[in-house]
């Protein structure tokens, strides 16, 4: 059970001095809520990238829902992982892939952080390389968080940016990360997991290293090139000018914003 | 045996109608002869980065002997690929890796390209990452070539400019790789091996794309930049700004470019 949010009824703009509790809901079901908002924007024959993570899930659960009711038809689902490939095949949705569709109708993929111009972090569920390569073919892009989500920076929850880098010398290559950021006070570590802390293993077979920043990055696109052109680097988590859409839950309500 | 060059004696000067032939030096023993020049660089108690091909191998070699005949002493070599592992350590070359030596005094490694200011491009042997990592961290970079890799513009000799990119869905990087250079008329193109045409497989087990172009492609920090932003793509064998020393050998003799 997450942390459970009050969810204030419309009557708490009454003079009362306390607003009236009238549903407490889990930080699961804002997600659910945002996530079947989204589900709203997608149409019978549309090419859809299918994200990843715990919020993106219940698009996914939604939309096969959808298709076996009849109330969505002929969709092709684009998984952005190989956890998500197995979730769409189990709730019925037809599957393919970027050879096959290079153009994307619509993404719903969640975030680890959304900025006010919708610069997104991604990628703390490991799937951040497929996640762009998919996302990044979409004619629209709509992100679904809850509102723990929202920063003023990139980087400013104190959580994760992950890098996906190749094994080979991941030291050398997390430390030269790690001094790019010097002056923001990066510290790098090496995602592991299980009681051993072996590294863990993306699907395309490489490491990922967190950076964690005690001050903003800076110009977000700079900091980008910058990781970017370090040789051993595969990709990064900030996904920048991507999202078209982002709709937040919180205990207000349903918020959408658009780029 | 490899097309013979040529190579004029110094009375070739000589009013005669015809140069007098004196030694015939194929283009193999012309990489020799770049290779040993380079190795005179060398000097004992240096970290050296390894290169990998055909040009690199015989410094290599020469390295083992002079270690051998004790004229060197106390080196450590970074291999830049498993094939270089190998035949470093069948020369005696005791070996470490950039986790434990994260600067190197040298690299020498040879060259597919290399332009009038000294930019190469490299990895048609298809070690361009290990490559990129090992000779971005040394402090001197000879590279080694003989007369025919000296082209006007990177891409100009009309081979391949290799870009190594994550397997998943490497039709549509691929696409999207030839898409962004279609001005230069570019073609991309999966390098495979066999009878079979199975993908080549990197040391880091990703597949490379090989691109040819008809045109300059202008720009070549631009292109570099716009190549790494492309979510799919690891690396691409432009190593601009990174070579300090290009030993080149030719019917002539030896010149040496410094940076």
């Amino acid at each position: 059970m997450e942390a459970g949010i009050l969810v204030s009824s419309p009557t708490s703009s009454s003079p009362l001095s306390t607003p009236i509790p009238s549903v407490i809901l889990t930080q699961d079901e804002l997600k659910k809520i945002a996530a079947y908002k989204a589900v709203e924007y997608v149409e019978s024959g549309m090419v859809l990238g299918l994200g990843t993570g715990s919020t993106a899930k219940h698009a996914v659960d939604r939309i096969g829902e959808l298709l076996h009711q009849g109330k969505l038809q002929n969709i092709v689902g684009i998984p952005t992982s190989k956890k998500t490939h197995e979730q769409a095949l189990s709730v019925g949705i037809p599957l393919s892939d970027l050879d096959s569709h290079p153009v994307l109708d619509l993404a719903i993929d969640g975030a680890d952080e959304v900025d006010p111009q919708l610069n997104l972090v991604k990628g703390r569920g490991g799937s951040l390389l497929r996640e762009k390569m998919v996302e990044g073919a979409c004619r629209k892009f709509v992100v679904i968080v809850d509102e723990s989500k929202l920063v003023k920076h990139l980087g400013g929850s104190g959580l994760a940016m992950p890098v996906e880098i190749v094994p080979f010398c991941w030291k050398f290559t997390a430390k030269r990360l790690q001094d790019l950021f010097e002056d923001a006070g990066c510290v790098g570590k090496l995602r592991t997991f299980g009681e051993n802390g072996e590294p863990f293993v993306t699907d395309n077979g490489n490491y990922i290293v967190d950076l964690y920043f005690k001050k903003d990055i800076g110009d977000l696109k700079a900091a980008s090139d910058t990781i970017l052109q370090l040789a051993g680097v595969v990709e990064h988590g900030m996904f920048l000018d991507m999202a078209t859409t982002v709709i937040v839950a919180s205990e207000l309500g349903i918020t959408v914003k658009n780029k």
